[in-house]
């Protein structure tokens, strides 16, 4: 299933619908012209990594940190975008600051980054490309970002996805390493 | 229900069977007399723990790293033990070199640290507490590691649980933290 919603970059299209069950712990909503804007930023950090993912952690409009997939450079399979960005955001924030800010991820979180964004607590989660997606590129664990957020009793997390998904997969075909 | 397989220290019963279904990407193995011994290493390291978690990495019966639940004195949310564990055996060693370990811990690996397990390859994951019993004492993310690892068609993977699991949730009794 192709869940794009961006095809061009600077207008989207939402498809997302706001939709809740009475067991989720999640809920999904409809994405702003602000998200785009903001995974543009996440995209361009995907530019840069050592695989094309890339995520930014953001508090009411304000960029707090960035990360790109650092696995290489760093010889650390578990340096994937989310966990630099909440490694970064960390070094200079305390853990409750995460509370109220959104990540911005270029791909769908894996269950380890998932896993993070559950334990941290973070308000929000938008993503581009979704697992499915990815899959067709890379491989990846067969598991839902929704699926682990609705595991987590304890948490209360607004999910946005297929923001620029389009402009987050064509790292794939343009990515030379 | 109750998977504890050990009720006092220095014996132990296996509760796993040998079982592997045609699309497992993970393979339940029994556990050995060393395991326990080796169990109780990580359960000493879980009694250092900011909650009571402890895992160690293993080759060849050879300690290469340890880890303890870092939370709270490091200001972080994903310093499990299990990704403990892996920073600190990642600060001397190759992450290639995890392929040839098996990696212990006190409880069932959360998601994040499951996922983590995975994209670093570890050859075999033994753990005490499963999600369900570590559940009756503390949030847990309601996914299995197995799940995790059934999930990921890229790795082959040999599970043991239980291993110890009632002197590991005997911790949470005896924390006065």
């Amino acid at each position: 299933m192709d869940r794009r919603t961006l095809l061009t970059g600077g207008t989207f299209l939402v498809a997302a619908a706001l939709t809740q069950d009475a067991h989720a712990r999640s809920e999904r909503v409809d994405a702003t012209q602000a998200d785009a804007e903001l995974m543009q930023l996440a995209i361009d950090q995907a530019k840069e990594g050592d695989y094309p993912f890339g995520a930014i952690i953001v508090r009411e409009g304000k960029v707090l940190a960035l990360g790109t997939n650092s696995t290489k450079r760093l010889h650390d399979p578990t340096a994937h975008a989310e966990m630099m960005a909440i490694r970064n955001f960390l070094s200079g924030h305390e853990p409750e600051e995460l509370k109220q800010t959104t990540i911005y991820a270029s791909g769908e979180p894996c269950p380890m980054c998932m896993g993070a964004i559950v334990w941290c607590g973070f308000q929000r989660l938008v993503y581009a490309a979704s697992i499915d997606q990815l899959a067709t590129k890379i491989g990846q664990i067969d598991v839902t970002a929704r699926r682990i957020a609705n595991a987590a009793p304890f948490i209360d997390m607004q999910i946005t996805a297929g923001v620029l998904s389009g402009n987050a997969m064509q790292l794939f075909d343009t990515d030379k390493k």
